[in-house]
């Protein structure tokens, strides 16, 4: 890993350290906080979104406002505190201030039997109810039989927030990356995904580009289903999209399909993966997950795949306090920037070309673009060259000739430049058109 | 096993044991007999087709009468015996009474050296000759040189005999299924086909149902071929085939493809036989077997699939006195009857379905669909609705839903009406018109 | 192996034998030498195209002499002789006479580290120059200071030469074979593949066949760009390609596809394999290679195969004076000759028919197609005529049965002339039309 990955691995590390502390939820005042800090890197615009509106079959749920929240034992020992830790909290509970038994009380708490040191996380967001969450052992030493509780908490008439960052390329024709932004203090889900695609936003912010590109910071579910609705009209013009999550984890890299299997983005991330040295685990699609989900609803069916390491309880630590800082490394965070910069790579670069001297191969050594003395094996230099010539009828795409010939994208594209430079290649119209 | 399966088991098994002594062959009584048993149990209807009846390329043949075969030693011994079993006779042979050489006998004479206490099982259908089959052991005893041989059998003008039950849906279309009639003592081929087709037009007669069922027992070969000739001006109404047969031995339920090998009953068999724990056994269409090799000849193509156990030589008594009642167990019959009512119960559920709220997911929540916890997994039960809503954009049936997700039809099936219910989903039409 | 296939395979190596002291480069007399014997054999048509012809986006080279070439030491020994091997001098050097310090010559010179006994194969066909190629052991000798060094050779305004034997069928559609004329005293690479197809020339020349076979012996790349460009106009009416090399050595036969990798071609080959008892190994297209590279460019695209045994460096002699007359076997000729009989047996007898009796199965006994006792077994003779009645529905060839049924082409050819000969058949088209 170069000096530079190992540096933005670091800065990348710090930014989810200043995120981690903010009890952020679907709606409030936590994920405003938290687009306020990424705005500082990326040219961020925020949208709020007034509760009731109408977005599909969904309404804008109510802002949720928590101030503070605690359960005190018969001796006014604070045995829960939300201060102490956000998770503590059910997720958009309702407001209570109430002295009830145990028995009352239980209903209530949520612990992990088999994970007794950590504090689950749990929400209630469609289904009005309070809630505390802590660990097997806190639970174990409450004593006593009264509990003073108070969730210091109430559901306001507000909006919800998601904020966005476009980067204007040649044609309005928009690739979308979605990173989910409504978990509290959990690292890898998903302040790991905000920071990578922060860091993307920066990478690409300095190059030409032929497509859109927009990035959207926004809630689970609800949010999606809401920038969905509010840019209905605009969704045509969407080629593609990638939800890129829980990429801090020291798990392998995975790859999630689209509902079809075969959509351009489904063939896009498995090649950068492997041109990176990964193997490439890749997924069958699954109506379970994050925003692929929605993008790939029958309605909208956006080729929407996705990109994350230990995804979706694929690890023990998942949807607990034991996803911490500790959990996440500079290096995995590196790692999924530099695939990420791959897979925008081959959306740019993929394309479909014609040779221009199709009848027989051209003679490549008068146009010093072949080794000079024969009988001897070639390199990759030239069988990029051979397989981008053979494969150059107007039916086949780099991608497709980096599928077929085992030569990475960036060896196939370079021999597609250099022919094309010679005056014998002609770039017919990029290639995702085709795959749509 | 459920009390009532192992009871449905005894019941095939009784039907079994009074079907086995009779000696049937592609004509005459014995498949009389046969049928008017079976006309106990279910509403059967009986057609005879005259003798030399042009059915497609052949001719309905004579009807064989056997009324009495041995064979006599020097000392006037009955060495070989039809009245001992009546596989003792090469079946449709020709009448002879004669007193021979052993060296004439001998040609006549059939055993099977590898299992020297079975006797064989042979036919003579269509080249005209006398044979006696016995065991090796009974063979290998016989002395002397003369021998009296009787075959007091003729083949008569008269006609071929083949039954059917129709169970009428609500369309005219329908679905076939055929079980040979022709074999005399051998109870797993194929008196336990019989037998479980019986029970199962038993078990759909008391239920409401989109499909027309017909049930076809008739001989082997010559019998598919008169009735396909018989009922050529209506197999535009066939959807699919089922070839049920030999489903009493002990052995794995295997399914043979129809000569497409992608036809809807393809899908439907090897899903019922997952969806009961079996491991799918599949094997490819062959031109050899039983009467799929008709139903599925070019010039008819019914897409037409065989359930059987071990078919078609795959068991060492196959075709021999060994295939007697103690082969067959009740159990087995019970399971093959269950798989077979999951196979109907696939073909009448399967269908496509329209999500209509599928921009984004609809909410389930509020509609009593779905857990109210947020924060941990979710159930098969969930998952199928998911997967439904997700998939139902007009190209996905139930059934490939239920291939996709990994999901039982019935979880798959269960979902969609429960979202039909809920006004989600629209019926478009059933599946299988589609498929084929 | 027969006895007559051992008397062939002796034949191919004498023929070898005489061929291989022949010093042949992509033009010039070598070439033409060859050819002469090569028409003793078959009847030869040779074609000589003018230095300077445009041929593509090629031109025909100059033609190249070489009368001789040494290295003299200081003592004025010959240490490096082109009367010695011919594999001593850079093919196409030119030429050359001056003493020079062993540092400048050093750089022309070419050896094996790791083959220390083996003297190289180098060109230097199209960037100017030229050099020796010497054993390891012989460099490691060399000792002095200075050289004469001498290349007897000159680039003179000639003709590219090749070779053609058309063997004419019922209609004007061609099969072409290539097989590569350029190289110098290598048996395997490519004497071989001379000695094969001449000898396959006289053994399709006593039959009666459909198709015209054209095979071509002319240099590697420039030589197939030059017969292409010739032939422009009449590509197509060629339905298919076989380039034949390299099938003397004792590795198993391989077959590389055409780069659709689903042609007709692409079927025959590895049933051919198959059917004489080899395990098919089938290798993908690349666009490295032999002439297949120049009929499956993008602008000519005649499907094209390519059958070897160890092709392209995949042995260790490949390209030195290694590949000698030890490498090449007889019986590894004899059987590369016999698969492709097989193959052209296939091109010719594949076809696609249809069964005039196709409802039902027609009744095989009554015309003696069938064995005559019923309840054993059928054999493959039985098992060929049922699979080719039941395909034969006008969208299945001989191959499709071949493939899908197990058993050997040649069987299913048998049992279709047989159903043809009983009037059950009829043959609609040959089969390739449909696969291009």
């Amino acid at each position: 890993m170069s000096e530079a990955s190992v540096a933005r691995g670091e800065e990348m590390l710090a930014l989810i350290e200043r995120l981690y502390p903010i009890c952020r939820s679907i709606t409030g005042q936590g994920v405003r906080d938290t687009l306020a800090i990424i705005a500082e890197h990326v040219d961020l615009r925020v949208t709020e979104v007034p509760t009731g509106e109408q977005v599909f079959d969904w309404q804008v749920p109510r802002e949720w406002v928590i101030r503070d929240a605690w359960v005190k034992d018969d001796d006014g020992r604070k045995v829960i505190d939300f201060a102490a830790h956000n998770l503590h909290v059910v997720s958009y509970s309702d407001g209570v201030h109430r002295t009830m038994s145990r028995e009352e009380l239980e209903p209530h708490l949520h612990s992990l039997p088999d994970h007794p040191d950590w504090i689950p996380y749990r929400t209630s967001y469609y289904n009005r109810g309070w809630g505390f969450c802590l660990s097997q052992r806190q639970r174990d030493a409450l004593s006593g039989e009264r509990f003073e509780v108070c969730i210091d908490a109430e559901l306001i008439d507000g909006s919800l927030t998601y904020g966005e960052v476009v980067i204007p390329g040649e044609t309005d024709e928009e690739i979308v990356f979605y990173s989910h932004v409504c978990h509290p203090s959990l690292a890898n889900d998903n302040l790991a995904g905000l920071a990578v695609c922060t860091f993307l936003v920066q990478a690409l912010a300095g190059q030409r580009r032929r497509f859109t590109y927009r990035f959207v910071f926004g809630p689970g579910t609800i949010g999606s289903i809401t920038w969905l609705a509010r840019n209905e009209e605009r969704l045509g013009d969407i080629r593609m999209g990638l939800v890129a999550v829980l990429l801090g984890d020291r798990g392998p890299l995975r790859y999630k399909q689209s509902p079809s299997g075969d959509a351009h983005i489904d063939r896009i991330v498995p090649r950068a993966l492997a041109d990176r040295g990964h193997e490439a685990i890749v997924e069958p699609f699954s109506p379970y997950g994050y925003e692929e989900r929605q993008f790939g609803s029958p309605g909208i069916r956006i080729p929407t795949g996705r990109l994350s390491r230990s995804a979706n309880a694929g690890y023990p630590e998942y949807h607990s306090s034991a996803d911490n800082l500790d959990l996440v490394s500079g290096e995995s965070l590196a790692e999924s920037l530099a695939v990420l910069e791959r897979v925008v790579d081959i959306i740019e670069r993929d394309a479909c070309y014609l040779n221009l001297a199709g009848k027989g191969e051209p003679q490549l050594g008068r146009r010093g673009l072949y080794g000079d003395s024969g009988g001897k094996r070639v390199g990759n230099w030239e069988m990029a060259m051979l397989w981008v010539l053979n494969q150059s009828d107007g039916s086949h795409t780099l991608l497709d000739i980096a599928e077929k010939s085992g030569l990475t994208f960036a060896e196939v594209a370079a021999a597609a430049d250099n022919l094309l430079a010679a005056g014998l290649l002609e770039r017919l119209h990029d290639s995702n058109r085709k795959q749509q």
